[in-house]
């Protein structure tokens, strides 16, 4: 059999520090998984602390920025969550990335463990539907400094704390001045992102081939504050203007304690990232399954 | 002119100790109507914190508990939040209330200060409509033991900080399971509540004569998790049940940091709040301004 | 066994002229279900043409009018559809019913055929959970006449044609100017319509404890025009004041072509439907199967 | 003066033969407006129905199709309405329009009769925004014949009748399955449209930046059936699978009486729109003044 792809990345769980260690279950995932590659006649390599983790001492192993310079494909065992982390930190390498999932399927992870060696295979070999997905790269300007930066492939948000009141923010667009928005809060969201938080604030789903983000405002106070949906090629650029214990969250991670004229600025990313999935995959077909729509009529 | 009611508990702006003083405007509008309503041969009484504020000696005046003991009306100077502070705390007393606004009218502060003197005469002498609100009991339980409560005439609110994740609530209603609800939040109005937060959270407007919450959730993460509307004759009860900076928040009375397994309940209070609008007034008017819906059309 | 409930009324999709006979499967089921209700020891009596259609001679039959006079107790076999039929012809008699379902369980027939005697036979006995329903009496007048008249347990829905503008309906609630409505249409709810037609436009669900009716309105062309609560006390007035091919529909029963000046009163009828639930029924367990809600979180 | 356009064409309230002549107020704005232009040193060339409505026999006069080949700026007078219907009939010729209000200013129409002069004269000599808008190519195939077709700038909506339940319409986008849906009706909508009739049924706002449609169910059966944005490169088929009294509306022009099996396409147009307006003009200006957004916080 001859493979399209020839250096396969595994990653596991992606760790934060704090994280505790994978369970025995996912150190026996990717053993079978890493076996199952090798056996193809690709070279698998692990990410250092999955190699670690799940004690896979047979395989060669590299950090991220390793694994995205050497190979030409990454297997991501875990959930969305995991593949979405995984995804910010190889989006500058152009690394494909699969996703095999172990528990309940997710909206980028649709492989399952159980019968994961009939999806793979195929990919492979270069039979694969491809999912290109946009980034946000964030940033908290104080002044003329920058505070905090992050990639995000979900969402912006910008919120209030527990106790306090509303938050006021001044928002702009491409330099032009949109609203000045009291809420809980409110989130710029991708693609991808349109189905996960956003979506619980009221916002639409956008099919991954929009280019475009979404903004959401979270509990508004102003009732004719909806939604707007927005081209991803011009800035957007949230100013905290009034409220207090107010967070900048970029995919969960966080800022707090924004000072009154903070600066969020959101722009899209230099660079994409890649999911590939088994022959056949459609968006829609994962919406269906994931939000409960049957096919007799939802 | 002989008066319904003879003895008028003037109040300001309701003092927390962390409140500043009123501005000298407060002082004037004060002084301003305690004048016009001894002139019409009722005893004018201050409540103490405005008195001291606003320098008022010429009058008599108690703390709240004493002016709910010894009046027969309140006069109540500033905005919603002002009344619902005041209406909290003379409930127990029966004493019914009258706003007068120096700003923008609110829901229940429908008096203009400028020409105030047209709209209180009347009431003084028996001619109003009367607008019974009820008010919420509320009560952090930890284990067996209480260790917060609080009126509210808005709502109960559950929620969490600004940079963790949903909370996990378990909510039950006359000691009957209704649903765990993942969300930002939640929220358990009364009718005056309901065009206040649970408004901008998506929840329905309650004619203030429905004995009724409703409970609204904050950004819920499964859509079909939609407002309730309960009576008000059971405890609504709702449990911790994951989640990480959590708080209470009754009529933004705040608790933060809740722990895991601490309960909610949330009971009709034994009294009502009576506050009294000129003749004529109506809950639909009110709305009709407050919300832009013009008459031509809406 | 002594039965609480002697007289038993069995009754089958209940038939309006132009609907066509019951299936050879609800014959069987009534059958079934008249020879167990016999078995022990109640009179059974059949709606006359649920006896002719499904050829069940065996038993005295009557039309509802006989079976609402007669009968201590209403069996109705079908879905929520019929239930709501059979509720308002038998409304005025006070016949409790209970509801057994062939298909997919609804919001109140909630006693699977399969399984039908374990939950018949104590019901019989006594042991059940009482669950009462208001009923709308709905009226439309042109100048002083009352051109079509009925009752609902859902909704009042007055709303535009296929190919026409919005309407334009003026709202009083009691005698009391609401606002005038742009919109595809509006509705007024029951408790029990709030989970039917209501909750897809938007509006809360209400207890059916709640002596309240939910008015919402479809597509509102006013962003700030939400649902709104109403005490069933009151009677609701929408007047049509514009639009074309306009339509008002109680519980489906329509008047079509309502003309500008109508009026379409509401008020709540004098008597209530009462459902019998299995002993342990209770409505949230009910939400949570109908709406998809999992017990481990919504 | 200098002027970029030279042959100006100018069209009042764009008429269907059923429509009735234009005020004398109408006719007053076309004669002023042509007087002006004339001045300038443009020549004027208007629409033959607003020449003979208008008693304008000083100008030439063309039909839609003359206009759009001789002149190269088209001046409309009237709402949002007419500039919808004059952008359809004008969009292949690929001549800009600017929209001049007799009444409350629209979305695209945002140059008041009344100085119209001080807006005007700017963008006959080039100084201007554009503002490209894409148009919808929509039609009805019964079997394999197209028995209706017509352009859309706003939307195209597949819905019920007026006395008549769900429809259940069957969805595919770009040749895949997107869901079944039972609801009032469906809503497609370009950016320009997302502001109209979308946004009242829920949907977002799409900036005109956004090469996308947003699709929009009414009353939807299923909560989880949320506004879905999709790119406008993709074909997207609405087949009608259920219910009755069902029509097709593009822009408001009608096709009623579907049946079970028509299937109705829409596709991006080959021509767009180009509106012009006064230099400054941004569209979130437009946002806030129409949707009553205050600049001190919505």
């Amino acid at each position: 059999m001859t493979s399209t792809f020839r250096h396969i990345a595994l990653i596991g769980k992606y760790h934060t520090p704090a994280a505790g260690a994978p369970s025995a279950a996912a150190g026996q995932a990717l053993q079978r998984i890493a076996a199952y590659v090798r056996s193809l006649g690709c070279e698998v390599i692990l990410d250092t602390q999955s190699a670690i983790y799940a004690g896979l001492s047979d395989y060669p192993s590299m950090d991220v920025g390793g694994l995205g310079k050497h190979c030409d494909l990454g297997l991501v065992v875990g959930g969305d969550g995991t593949m979405l982390g995984v995804g910010r930190h190889l989006a500058r390498y152009g690394t494909p990335l699969v996703g095999i999932n172990q528990g309940r399927l997710g909206f980028v992870t649709d492989i399952a463990l159980e019968d994961f060696e009939a999806s793979i295979a195929p990919i492979l070999q270069g039979e694969y539907e491809e999912d290109e997905r946009p980034l946000m790269q964030a940033r908290v300007m104080r002044e003329d400094a920058c505070v905090f930066e992050a990639q995000a492939m979900n969402d912006v948000v910008v919120n209030r704390g527990s106790t306090s009141g509303m938050v006021e923010l001044r928002v702009e667009v491409g330099g032009r001045f949109v609203s000045n928005q009291r809420a809980d809060g409110l989130i710029v969201a991708t693609p991808t992102g349109s189905t996960a938080y956003a979506l619980s604030a009221g916002g639409p789903m956008l099919h991954p081939s929009t280019p475009a983000w979404v903004m959401v405002p979270i509990a508004p106070h102003n009732l004719s504050n909806r939604p707007i949906v927005l081209s991803d090629a011009q800035e957007v650029m949230i100013e905290v203007a009034g409220g207090r214990d107010i967070s900048a969250n970029f995919d969960m991670q966080s800022l707090a304690s924004l000072q009154h004229g903070d600066r969020i600025l959101v722009t899209r990313a230099d660079h994409s990232v890649h999911f590939l999935h088994p022959k056949g995959w459609n968006y829609f077909a994962t919406l269906r399954k994931k939000l409960g729509w049957n096919e007799g009529g939802s």
